[in-house]
């Protein structure tokens, strides 16, 4: 038993990560179970709960159900990046926004991003290219196909005044995706678009979003030289 | 009252969204109180905490201490991503690992990088390069600072068999740090290492973390061409 007793979850957690960082629960090693370390703090089993819940979360345990909690043997660490809506981006640097719809047409999307987004015979497309601008400079070019058999309201909708983006944030909350980050020399068009030197290195978010496993749209975002993304760990 | 009851907060959770993506509860607007709610779906109080917690956690709604829960206005997603060990990553895809180790060497960081790693006078500091590979292709090229006055025992490492990017995710634990995430066009260096074209678009992470505001670590992570970042939402 401990001296003190842990009143609250965050305090639990401190001392738990001291515990892992001092190595008196080495790396791979079984940890007390919560009713032991519950009595060993002297605080209640859900308050451990949420502590090792919320190490679990950040990499550096690993709970396995009946087996029980280890110390991780190799943390994975995990940092949580938040997607906004462009619009809101640009705004939140202090920045205005601007937006232009480059091109909207009905079409079949390429046979890899069909793949990707697991379309159904029948599925019917519109694409939909734009810039989003801060402070008058381009900020992003968006190459997006939406399936109008899952969003028919879209149809209605030809993204002349607000973004793609905004629109199915709002409209067609989606419950599940797949994105991926990747870095891509400026082909002619981006950088037609984007107002760089073709071949510029070219920050890319990839994305592919479902309801229901029905997909809503595959969209391509590339981001104008010298963009970072940025998060805590 | 509805009429079943809801049992798990996976259940209480669907149900919630749904109501959401119905617009029976509308962007910005305020939802029942955690207590209407167990009442309404027949379960316990932490039931609902749960997966409200957790919706607000995915950023579909937005909790506010004493003023209640709403439905976010602009839901942010809220993508994890893990960072794992290079070497786990590349073993992981099924390739053999390999590391060589290019420069090791006493010095002082560039100003910009001691301001972001908040520097001390008197802080010491040595400048590790390597690179790692996947089935004897180079993997990514890493350029790093470590504060030896945090971390003294990496003195005595000379990191010729073990990256640093492994030696310290065992031995130097951070508890919080810095990561950014874009895209730079393939120094002569950087190109050297990695074997593609100067000027070929390359992915950098860049991150600097800390243990209790001491600087652990600075390091920019060169990946090679087409690597992929990948997440799920």
């Amino acid at each position: 038993m401990t001296e003190a007793a842990f009143k609250n979850w965050q305090a639990v957690q401190d001392e738990v990560r001291r515990r892992i960082h001092a190595r008196i629960w080495a790396p791979g090693e079984m940890i007390p179970n919560e009713q032991d370390l519950a009595e060993e703090f002297g605080c209640a089993r859900a308050t451990v709960n949420r502590a090792l819940r919320n190490l679990s979360d950040a990499g550096l345990l690993e709970r396995r159900r009946k087996a029980g909690t280890r110390v991780a043997l190799h943390p994975v660490r995990k940092a949580t990046l938040n997607i906004p809506m462009i619009r809101k981006e640009i705004e939140d640097r202090g920045q205005s926004y601007g937006y232009e719809r480059l091109m909207y047409r009905d079409g079949v999307p390429p046979e890899e991003l069909s793949r990707r987004m697991k379309a159904r015979a029948g599925d019917r497309f519109v694409r939909v290219t734009s810039v989003q601008t801060a402070d008058g400079a381009p900020f992003v070019f968006e190459d997006r196909w939406i399936n109008l058999s899952t969003v028919p309201a879209a149809a209605a909708e030809g993204f002349e005044t607000v973004s793609a983006n905004e629109w199915l944030l709002t409209n067609a909350p989606y419950t599940e995706g797949d994105i991926g980050f990747f870095a891509s020399n400026a082909s002619d068009e981006v950088a037609g678009v984007l107002g760089c030197e073709p071949g510029a290195a070219i920050f890319v978010i990839d994305r592919v979003t479902w309801d229901n496993d029905r997909s809503i749209t595959g969209v391509r975002q590339y981001f104008r030289p010298g963009y970072r993304m940025e998060t805590s760990i």
